[in-house]
């Protein structure tokens, strides 16, 4: 148990490591074992579930309709097949206080962590404040438990703040300060997309930034000559994938050959 | 519960009824909600699993490496979010006995089931009377516990079988009989895809025919033509989709546009 655990830290602070500004960790995210070992396969240092595609897979929707063991049992059968390291979509923690959070994220093998400050419920925005305090929590409990655990805060201004383009960016920065204050390691303004407000965001955060890369997006050198930390996908990849399984299924459905390079 | 029954003996009975010689039922095997979901609005009447498929996306090995827990909860999440027929791939029943099985089954809501007659661990056929008796046994106990079945009896002949072509067509067809003598609903001689030997299976063996479509197969209408009852894809959809995810993994990792259409 004690060398497990080194080993996970080691992982975790692997993982913490990879966050460069200006050489981002890219993450495209996976949704099952197969998607995961893709992911590994094809080169990339470590594994992010995306909580949207998860769900997806598992016939919930997004914004925490999955119950916390169908998601944690998903992230651990990630884990079981890959050996860098997992980091997990937990939405905003399925109520599980942070002990508890700490606790089933390491037994499902994950060393890092995404929570966003908005309800999926409601829609509305956390308290700044009040989301500072879980996170702060949430580094407490995991020093507490030894585990280390790297947390990714997200910031959804850009989703479901309100207010002009520039009070949505003042907002963001000033969440993003605060999350790293209390105890973040990146901070992940979704929905942010304009090289602008990302070089805004990278300057005066201060702090590792995670982007989401979406069709139309500048390229992946561009977002890292913007000094962005991190580059995840949330549910692209899988959405790809299953429109490409959609067309097959039609071609099928068609009577057509659904394997025309076969 | 009496009316959960009926309602589920009703779906079993929908689901025989699709397998018509000629006009055969195709069913492109889906490996968890997401995938399954995406069956149902191509218009598929109902959704086989595919056991390859659905062991890869946990992370397991085909051949019954997965743990029938896992199995069945994979399945369990498909007939939770579709109100079409079910029917799981349980590869050679995980060592469940019958009554287990037929409970196991109706408890994840699969209506109906894939049963193969080859040993996984050492790829050797079973005794044909052996397989004959156990599929009896899983029909008998479905009757007892009023939990109608759709039986589909894979027959592993060309797959782990011996001797020349003609020998495995005749053990085969003789497989084939015996299967559906002893209660299965369909008969399923995986890799059987030479017209003349699909042809002489419908014929002899004299009851609904299983096909697995694989590339280079003929058109779906010609198989039709041929006589069969059942077309399915095994794992064909769930490895094209991953070949597409690699390929759009590989793109993200030479920093290429991974949406070119985006």
């Amino acid at each position: 148990m004690a060398h497990d655990s080194v080993a996970t830290n080691r992982k975790a602070a692997a993982l913490r490591a990879l966050h460069v500004p200006g050489d981002p960790v890219v993450l495209p995210n996976a949704w099952d074992a197969a998607s995961a070992r893709a992911v590994v396969a094809a080169g990339f240092p470590a594994v992010a579930t995306g909580s949207a595609a998860v769900a997806a897979a598992l016939g919930y929707e997004d914004g925490q309709d999955t119950p916390v063991d169908e998601m944690l049992a998903a992230v651990a059968r990630i884990t079981r097949v890959v050996s860098v390291p997992v980091t997990a979509d937990v939405e905003r923690g399925y109520g599980l206080d942070p002990a508890q959070l700490v606790r089933r994220l390491a037994a499902a093998g994950a060393v890092g962590c995404n929570l966003e400050d908005s309800d999926p419920a409601t829609g509305s925005l956390i308290g700044v404040a009040e989301q500072a305090r879980f996170l702060a929590a949430v580094r407490a409990a995991a020093a507490e438990a030894g585990a280390d655990l790297v947390i990714n805060a997200r910031v959804d201004t850009f989703l479901h703040g309100s207010g002009s383009p520039e009070e949505r960016l003042a907002e963001a920065i000033d969440r993003g300060r605060r999350y790293l204050e209390a105890g973040a390691d990146c901070v992940y303004p979704i929905l942010a997309g304009d090289p602008e407000v990302i070089r805004a965001l990278v300057r005066e955060i201060g702090g590792p930034v995670n982007v989401l890369f979406r069709p139309g997006m500048p390229a992946i050198r561009d977002l890292a000559a913007l000094g962005v930390a991190r580059i995840s996908f949330g549910s692209g990849v899988h959405s790809a994938a299953q429109e490409f399984a959609a067309r097959m299924l039609g071609a099928i459905a068609r009577g057509d050959d659904p394997f025309p390079s076969g």
